[in-house]
């Protein structure tokens, strides 16, 4: 299903529309060192794709998988039903959604046994964020690089505090 | 997976303490003298069990199936994405559920392509007579029993009227 | 009421203002074969045409029928409250609408009796699906039309996935 | 439909299990003064009863109409597409309702050109109280009590207001 | 307050950005042939001229009010609880309103004893409609307007309807 | 209307049904050392002694007026528009609500220039803290009170976490 | 953190991306004569920052804080759980908020014992006027500064509502 | 704060009547065999202990954070805001909260930069089954438990399926 063997991550999605927000868990994985690879994998459109993938996951040498999608979103709790690896659900606000409550609702309300680890809607970023935190929790180096993350956030409100401070004196 | 070989239709549901509300789709569908079978299904504890209901369910010869889950309620649109006979959801207000509209959107949000046939918050009496509907596109003597049933309906409310009309004189 | 008069599926909506959304309902009929009729009822604005086309939906060979309306969307519920055979109904986003939210509900959220097989906001492409598969149900020429739309969604899934691939690697 | 010929208000309502709200209409009109009748009219289980009522409505004599309903509340809003006289709406919380969200949506959400007059949930009393101002409009003797009963309302909450600052003097 | 000393119906509203939606009470009271005057009341910012127009409202002759407001919008029923003659209530979907629940529950959700007859969210012309409903139980020539006005509602989506098939014939 | 000529502190609400809520207010401020008085003041019921209530709150010496009320809850707010002293809105989840919302909304959502300051749903008690708050910007004893407050709610949570700690050992 | 060592009041939001929200509360104090700084202080990415901005707020003779924040809006409560003088919590809309429902109910729904005094969404203005009103509790030169801008507002309707009733006679 | 010094996991929640929900963690954790620490930390009312807490969370050799919170829920943002080892979120439908909405806005919402995996409602038990998935990551021994866990929930749901197929045979 893909190339990039050695990937630590996978990140899927439902549809190629939802491309323009997943591409953020990509963008700041490659900044945090951690290697991923990326596809469409449609719960509804390609079951047995869907049931493939996830079987294979652990053994293909996955550690986490970020899932995204719409509406009756289906995807990450499906793939978490299949696999034991930790699923990260990204509720995508997409164009048929009812202001994406469909799509947080159907990510996060999973029930007793099956969990999946939902952010925010459209959060993709947080969730590239989140699965480096989970493999730092055995690799001190990626450990070191989050923290080095967190002192640039804060560094960036700092500066920008300064700036309003500064306009309003 | 059951033994029903001739049924029409097939009840399926999340979870054992969904019955109660998913027994009124049995009960109805024998009253207007259609056959079906009843088990139990979990998109996200058997997802196996699911992917092979859901593939043999045309050649099992069975016409509707009628699908009921709560929470993150993905048990319909996945049955859905492999089978391409008619899919009834039945959004069940489970324990876990947030007032039942996790429910109701992870049913009734599919996205374009896969339909599910979504009835109301626990209302599994529609979705046997929805059943009945469609099994009666094709079978006449069923539609005669939809017009007795219709005609018993508003013959009860006919007589109730009566009765409040009769105590507010 | 149509000149359609062998049609097998009557596609009827509130609104003119509603049709570029209901006319994804007559698209894809067209496209699986299945022959529609397409009109104009206000269950509001000409309550007694909502009755003369309910009344005789089932004698003019009508097998299915999809009603789209929006806000309080009364136009689904009443024709299934004078019709025996099945009903879809699609919640349109009107412009008067609270968010689709009463167009939803006021669909949906039918009493036991009087089932409305209801899709997703705006879904009117699944509608017509939907109406296909009941068709399907003594239709064998049909469900091998929806099989074959199926194969198409997933293959068009599956290329889009390897272009995405291709991209990442 | 009923004995009470010279009635100014019809009170009605989806389901006999609606009774014990609606009630609350017919006490405070007898409080008041006004003649009402009540019955039940299922919009969806006796659509033709329905049609009768309310194209009889004007000529029967009757001023008003109150119509109760819960879940996907259709009544109100058939019966103001039927007759010009004034409607109004009560949504009941039935059992069947999500949280009343969908009684008050069906009947509140009326298109252009129909209104219904709507009032709370459950707030059967208020939609007795309102018809009686609809008919004060031409009856003085009706408007001085509609302005007693203000009073009365005013000295209760005085009273009480008395009774709680003693209590905690 | 007006200069309109004969007016049947007052159209206030709690801001001049909410005339836009308000005007089309005007015009379709106009339009069915009944007087009225028109002008702004804030409850917050001006309540003095809230007390003095509900107080003076009975005895300058009005029969109905029509009241608009948004977010937090307590001019109907403030009016609704100062004087005893029918109040209409428009919520008003204004820039500061959270998707109109504020507006729509503010107006709708009124205590028992002091009802307002709600309308659809911006529904201004079903006020006016309301009004004119309201002021024919007591004049026949408005109640044959009405009708009149119902009628052409049904002639124009007959018209349309008809458009509609020819084009899809 | 209130012998405690001297308060600081005005506790109204709209409704004897609110007591068991609003009591907490005055529980509170009392374990201060915050003077209160406490009365019903309808703003639907008793318009008049609203306004005369928020007319004479500044010169009879109130710094502060917390107002509680359910539904359709108006109080706060036009309270609010009345007086200029800083008033606090309590929704409270009153039979007649729809779970709370139409009270938090209609309190919460006031246009801009009529502030109410708006504490959780039947948080009187949080209400009686801030107005304490309010006063202690200009009372060090109070702000001594208020910080010796914090300690003790700080002290309880440590006392539970080491009585959970030790019962985890 | 600022070289307004006298302000009575700060205002400070968790990102810059509020600000032209929150310029709002800054200009009405400037407008009633309240001193005030104004600043970025992040709960989530400078939360030591938060801490000592709290800590210090009274020592550095802050009376009032004003708080805006989107999303899950833990600024304001965080700063009220730290520091004894009163929050004004404003939920901002951002653009990754949920219609600004989770703004709202992060800010407003505060637990017993800590309050925070919740505005309009985007409400800045407001918050302004309320810490003005808070003030004003011991400043009775703010007090008429309140009073005259109350006037103000009610002379600027009542302009509006001649212009309006001029063009409508 | 613990005696468990070689803990994993640890629990923590805002208050003690959160531990009936927050047990469910506990009780998978040692089924699945991860060491647990659980405690009281209060983001409200004891903001140093959690700065404490989240600050010492990594160097005293936890993997994971668990934290439960109802209304508006800082705590599982707040203690992420701090620490970069993974935090799970569980919104617990408190007695103060608006059905839960409030809880689970507030911890799912993060903003960019600051993940918090959030569970379902209530789904204790999830975030404990998630904390072992994520520890399971570089835990082959783990794995398979989880594995085994995956393999009795599908078998107990066959088993529950059997009995109802034979029940209505």
């Amino acid at each position: 299903m893909s190339n990039h063997q050695l990937a630590e991550v996978a990140i899927i999605m439902g549809s190629k529309s939802d491309l323009p927000v997943m591409q953020d868990a990509a963008d700041i994985l490659k900044e945090l060192g951690v290697t991923y690879e990326i596809t469409i994998v449609s719960a509804h459109r390609t079951p047995e794709r869907l049931f493939d993938f996830s079987k294979n996951a652990a053994s293909r040498g996955l550690k986490v998988i970020i899932a995204g999608a719409g509406g009756a979103a289906h995807l990450p709790g499906m793939v978490a039903s299949i696999t034991h690896i930790p699923v990260i659900g990204v509720p995508v606000k997409s164009s048929n959604s009812i202001d994406g409550w469909d799509s947080v609702l159907s990510i996060l309300q999973m029930p007793n046994g099956i969990p999946v680890a939902t952010v925010a809607l459209n959060a993709a970023k947080n969730a590239g964020i989140l699965a480096a935190q989970i493999l730092a929790t055995s690799n001190e180096q990626l450990a070191q690089n989050l923290v080095h993350y967190k002192d640039q956030l804060r560094e960036k409100v700092e500066e920008t505090a300064k700036e309003v401070e500064k306009q309003n004196k």
